[in-house]
């Protein structure tokens, strides 16, 4: 991208980091889009290099998570969505329906547009900084207010619709998961500066963010399109109030990169509703971004599938 | 939107004239929205009101071209296909499928992405100057291309194939159309100087326009979604030839007005699929932009409809 930051005012090309951050979250993708394929091969020598392939598509979606703003790095997910359907097309033969193609065009459609005008990421010296950010007033807010809505659907619609309704477990997900991928995002922040020189291991407060991250791989399930949407929604007003992405943008480049990230939702949808047209025995979503390893699934009250890969981060 | 251009560098805002042209491009597609609905309706007393609906669109389209560019106006042609549809939910009861709503949102997500992205209108002082680019070589060799491929495409395949292939006559159209409608615009920019005081009537290049616009009066029929995305290509493409909108931009602002565009493009791919699979007994496209007055149309061999319904422009 010739068109850099400084010669045109507010408008934001790409920044080296926002690049190093987009080439981790493709290949992330990569790996675990290919993953789950190699997965339903089902065969016994591919099924440990596709574990090894999620390891690996994990480590760069955590390292992506480090350099370039959440909101680039989460909807680049969708990626991974379609190098499994374009591997299951050219390997495993599965018919895609048109609409499957055109679901698959929507995402990278809409993938081109998040990261033309993502925000810079914001430049920070030490994990002490990240603290700051994750202490202010608005970011405690939102997540006393997220576990204030995870306990209250903890108590009162587990019990009796956990088993039925999978939108509360997807629900409870999506929300703790906004949470976790901050201390993600601050555990890599953390691990960064120190291989550049800065060691933050001294620091208390990256140990907090990996006992966040430990949490994090709770939160390993499932899912479902529904999930990708919710959990990719939550973690971008997580990010937007915590890291204050937008605090440089102008309203046209958020509008912009609400519209890329509405359609990346279009074309997941589209690619989801898809398997249930096709002759092909199943199509199902590989992964969402970061919480993976999703099975074929069906949203009306099927139970929850956990898949015995390993997760990471 | 308050962030205008002049504070932020090469990003454009939306300049004065490209929200007039919105806003004519907008009304146009709801008047001739609103027309094929009313024309479904099928009532006698409705049918003139239909007529008079397309004429008023067909105006505010003319409009539209004279204040924005065609990169702008084009694709929100669109926008009367979501119109066309919501009546056609809300008046006819027509069930929409699921991804008709999908096609709809994409369509407005798309057209926000180009609104956004769109570059600004050429502030131009006479139609001489008009005339100047459409006799630069650049344009000159496009039109000689445009022409010479339908002559070939009318001598070569019009009279074994017109009949049974309608692609031959949707080429056709779109490639003269993309003329016209340049021709629409310098007409519209004639008209728009003389209304404010810099009469261009005096002036010969006003009336070769106006023949050329005359001429685009044979171009009404039809058609499809194959139609609206050839046109429009081809709109854009001497548009971007003729009046350089793209001379002022950057890569990234123009892969983000062509990724708007796609997405537009599977919005109205989406919708059209959508009528097959819907019970409702006919949901078609009511017009591509401009070029209106289509009818229900099978791509595969159905001969050419043309609607009774007057064209101006």
């Amino acid at each position: 991208m010739q068109e850099s930051g400084e010669t045109s005012g507010t408008y934001n090309g790409m920044s080296s980091d926002n690049i190093k951050g987009l080439v981790l979250a493709l290949s992330s993708s990569f790996f675990i889009g290919a993953s789950f394929i190699v997965k339903k091969k089902g065969l016994k020598k591919a099924g440990s290099s596709g574990v090894r392939a999620v390891v690996v598509g994990e480590i760069a979606n955590f390292a992506a998570y480090a350099f370039a703003p959440a909101i680039l790095v989460t909807p680049l997910g969708a990626v991974s969505i379609i190098i499994s359907a374009t591997l299951a097309h050219i390997i495993l033969r599965e018919r895609l329906h048109i609409f499957g193609i055109l679901g698959c065009i929507l995402c990278v459609v809409g993938s081109i547009t998040i990261v033309l005008h993502a925000p810079q990421e914001r430049q920070i010296q030490s994990v002490a900084e990240v603290w700051d950010l994750a202490t202010e007033p608005g970011f405690l807010a939102y997540a006393v207010l997220v576990l204030l809505v995870v306990f209250f659907l903890m108590v009162n619609y587990v019990p009796q619709y956990g088993q039925t309704h999978v939108m509360v477990y997807i629900g409870i997900c999506s929300l703790v998961g906004s949470l976790s991928v901050m201390g993600v995002k601050a555990l890599g922040i953390a691990l960064k500066l120190t291989f550049s020189g800065m060691n933050q291991l001294a620091y208390p407060q990256t140990w907090v963010f990996a006992f966040v991250v430990a949490l994090d791989t709770f939160n390993t399930a499932v899912v479902s399109p529904i999930y990708y949407v919710m959990f990719t929604t939550f973690t971008i007003v997580a990010s937007v109030i915590m890291f204050k992405d937008w605090a440089g943008q102008n309203g046209s480049q958020i509008v912009t990169e609400m519209c890329g990230f509405v359609t990346i939702l279009a074309g997941t949808f589209l690619l989801h509703k898809t398997k249930d047209m096709t002759g092909s025995p199943s199509f199902s979503f590989p992964r969402t971004p970061k919480h993976s390893n999703m099975e074929e699934f069906d949203l009306e009250g099927a139970p929850l599938v956990n898949l015995e890969l390993t997760h990471t981060s």
